[in-house]
């Protein structure tokens, strides 16, 4: 599938400004995939479906977690969080998509999780930092994406558990775990 | 046992400046006891115990966590979370107190967990707000413990995280959990 043939099938799903998100989160993950060797055709494809579920209403995304291999607890969490889990599913009952690092990526892009992927992070920094993004501290992550991978993943962990909580949000469990898994990398124990 | 016996057993472990912020830690717990309806002797007595194997050396510490029915994953994790589980521990073997309200105030009064009771509660917010602690943050805890002991607990359980965070430190599961439950508590649903 080229990337004309995945635009094709992911514009309709999204709104136009998604779209354009899209389209710079794809960008983004190609520079990092080039900048720290990964496919960069892995990196385009997971980062052009990873919104892809965004838009199902939440009756058929609530349908497609109880009728699939995906953790129920979900159900029990902000359905913010369905819509990567959901469209990893989607992407190989609709288009045969099986390579399981693109859907893993796909999966975890809002939540990351303990021990990431390479692309895993890629489209998980590259959603957090695509140059349509503008809130404070950014600046720092984008810098930190020039230089090292995990230290990114890490700061985007740790910034996601920060906003959650300033918005009085429950933190699911795979980000924790992200963000503990990704300390004990950098620091080599606690 | 009453007050002064429990002092004679727990001032000889603690260093002169542990010893008074624990006196601290027991007036400002029996006096959230009385405001939330708790027993002033069981906070008063955990209280006093809280930080009673604070100065176990290491190994004796990793032995008695080992050795009881303690959770090992504990000692994956700084041993800074060591003293307040083996403190439970330590006092029924000791000294024979089986109350496991009394040992669960104790136990959790460094991490907090999901479903605290209040004397959890009125012990890791007491531990926190003493007269004693002074850092940026901690007078909107102590107005709050005026008023709502779940709200404080909450605000303990972010706090702990985020400084946890800043010290690029790994957080043990019972803190991202008392934090959750506690959201939850106060939100009803995220």
């Amino acid at each position: 599938m080229n990337r004309q043939e995945v635009i094709e099938i992911i514009e309709p799903h999204l709104t136009k400004e998604r779209f354009e998100h899209t389209l710079r989160v794809a960008e983004t993950a190609v520079g990092l995939a080039k900048m720290y060797g990964e496919s960069k055709e892995k990196a385009e494809l997971a980062s052009l479906f990873h919104d892809y579920a965004k838009y199902r209403p939440l009756d058929e995304m609530e349908r497609i977690i109880k009728t699939n291999y995906l953790p129920k607890d979900l159900l029990q969490y902000h359905h913010e969080l369905w819509h990567g889990p959901v469209g990893s599913i989607l992407i190989e009952q609709e288009y045969g998509i099986v390579d399981e690092e693109v859907k893993s990526a796909i999966y975890y892009h809002t939540t990351g999780r303990s021990n990431m992927t390479k692309l895993d992070m890629i489209v998980f920094v590259a959603d957090y930092i695509e140059p349509g993004r503008s809130f404070p501290g950014l600046e720092e992550v984008r810098e930190k994406a020039q230089e090292d991978l995990v230290q990114t993943a890490w700061m985007v962990s740790r910034n996601t558990i920060s906003f959650l909580m300033s918005k009085h949000s429950r933190i699911y469990p795979d980000t924790f775990h992200a963000y503990n898994d990704l300390t004990k990398q950098l620091n080599g124990g606690n």
